[in-house]
């Protein structure tokens, strides 16, 4: 018998006490409790993306809030930048199209970030340019980029910066007022520690000032009804109130840690699995991993799409293949949310253990001990 | 110290063993096992339904499936009419706005229901209608209306039928095939026993139709992505998988107990709420009263908005009272999802008491006794 171990880049492991509040009874939402509860996740939240601009609460996936932040940004024949670098960034360019925007793709190989220069090019051969989406992480490449120094290219323009901080907020360095991001999208199955159901977007008065002059088809998705409704610290469709108040235990945790403590331990846990990637003579995927996810790719010779099927049906440790072009190719372990140093020596034992099952060489704790030793200094 | 009983029309109370459910482990939902659970829940709410046609499970509120009928259905410019006699059908009307159809409001009084000689005569007077939006049950009035006769008219036109199940599937009979609806939308926090948090929405074959045939502005709640996702027991946008495997508790437990039990059980449960009203001389405030959620007209020189006050801070029940036009002069009571007859007692048991309470003059168990009567009729 193995325990169940879940190392995909979403949904991650979440903690007991906050499956347990799931467990509490039903209650309802036009109440002083629940609007307390609603104010209380918005401070939170607040903090976790550091912002001082209202974080409205969608029922959805994530995906619902980037479709909010494309839908309401950007008008029906504007021009829009969609960074692809990845399945995450084809979903931006995707989005555009679906509400009429002239999309701008600027492709980047799937396992480089763009960057600040590329975006300042982009801008000035598009000065049409309402918006540029991004990711901070890319989940399917597992790259990140600096969303600080694009954000300050984006600010000498018209142009409003959005965020995919899906699998970033939470766990990387992000600081959406100081940087100068206009719109931060996340959801509630990374590094919030909780399950999916919740999105969340947040946006800077120069982003509000675009939204205000759009009009836009959007109802379920309007970030005017939900500002509206905010102001009465509600929601303007029935909200999924148990998960706001489950979301309370795993945002309190993480105040409880200190962000920037959870965004440092997020850190060592990405340098240990690169670490025991190195030592196992491994390649990481991206020329600019991201600490949020690992993408390793899989040797030569051996079956890539078997490392994962193995790794969770003999030893019930759930990781993450590769998607579309990656299929076979490489394999992801997220650093996010409950999860803590020793979890990481479980995922890099049954990676050997995996890699040896399936015929490659592989000298046993060679890279459990690289990554202990990681682990070893950041204790000291 | 008292009990917390929650009476209002969504959301319901949950059973102990769908909420136990939600507190177990997080899993990953690009599985097997994920893909078992969707199939099987698709098969339950089929059979809720009463459909052969796909069901979709959509992570979002209810309204995110009722934008998902108009803006998939209705093209930009085309005509659609909107039934408009509560709250929720002003949604509709709302909704097929924010997507640009030309939307006829057909405007009924709130205490009655909309009848199929009505929406004859709309669409004789609109004969480009594309789509008639209804409500089964308006939540807002408590008022139910003949969907199976409105169908029929509905049937011998180009336009399709969409009925707003969130108060109504699970709790009134409903045959969506056998009536000839062409979409069904429904939420999981009333009659399903479930948090809020999932919608489902069935389409038939005329629908599928008419939304191949319709260029929308469309990604969340795209049903052509849907589709192509369920085809492979997948979605398209990261699912709330925990509450899909917590569904299945609930849909369950409703087929255990028979879905034309369900039914009826639920029809009984209103009829003594009404026998109690009746008894303590209160009024119904609906012309057509739905069986789901029962609407009391609040007696005069009692304050209507203290009524819900009174009973919630005093004695712990919950239950809703008006809703814009009729704030402070009804209270609402639900009969759907996991609530018995003993339940119904305790609520009359309330009313009773927080009308006393308010300077009314009752007489102590004459409600409580008229509703024993008919519940008491239901076993024999």
């Amino acid at each position: 018998m193995y325990k169940q171990r879940l190392f995909a880049p979403g949904p991650t492991p979440v903690p007991e006490e906050t499956l347990l509040e799931l467990a509490r009874p039903m209650f309802h939402h036009r109440t002083g409790q629940y609007r307390k509860m609603l104010e209380q996740l918005t401070r939170d939240m607040q903090h976790i993306i550091q912002t001082e601009q209202e974080v409205y609460t969608m029922t959805g996936s994530g995906s619902a809030a980037m479709e909010a932040a494309v839908a309401n940004l950007v008008g029906r024949g504007e021009t829009m930048i969609a960074v692809r670098g990845g399945k995450f960034g084809e979903r931006w360019s995707e989005l555009g199209r679906a509400f009429g925007a002239n999309v701008v793709d600027l492709d980047v190989d799937w396992s480089t970030a763009v960057t600040a220069e590329q975006i300042d090019e982009a801008l000035k051969a598009h000065p049409d340019t309402v918006a540029v989406f991004i990711q901070h992480c890319e989940t399917s490449t597992a790259t990140a980029c600096d969303v600080e120094a694009i954000a300050k290219v984006v600010a000498g323009t018209k142009a409003c910066l959005v965020v995919d901080g899906i699998t970033g907020v939470g766990a990387l360095p992000y600081r959406m007022d100081a940087w100068g991001v206009d719109v931060t999208v996340v959801g509630s199955q990374k590094a919030l520690m909780l399950p999916a159901g919740l999105a969340f977007i947040a946006c800077s008065k120069k982003a509000w000032a675009k939204i205000e002059a759009t009009a836009s088809p959007t109802y379920y998705v309007n970030l005017k009804a939900y500002r509206k409704s905010q102001a009465k610290w509600d929601n303007p469709y029935t909200p999924a109130n148990t998960m706001v108040r489950a979301a309370l235990v795993s945002t309190a945790m993480i105040r409880a840690e200190g962000l920037e403590t959870v965004w440092a331990e997020t850190r060592r846990r990405a340098e240990a699995m690169r670490a025991a990637a190195r030592a196992l003579d491994l390649e990481l995927f991206s020329k600019s991993p991201s600490d949020s996810v690992t993408a390793i790719r899989t040797p030569q010779g051996i079956d890539g799409e078997a490392v994962p099927k193995v790794m969770a049906e003999e030893f019930g440790v759930r990781i993450a293949g590769g998607q579309s072009q990656l299929k076979g190719k490489i394999v992801r372990f997220s650093h996010m949310g409950y999860t803590d140093a020793f979890d990481v020596l479980a995922a890099v034992g049954a990676l050997e253990m995996a890699l040896a099952r399936l015929g490659a060489t592989v000298e046993f704790g060679a890279g459990v001990a690289a990554a202990q030793k990681v682990l070893a200094q950041a204790q000291a």
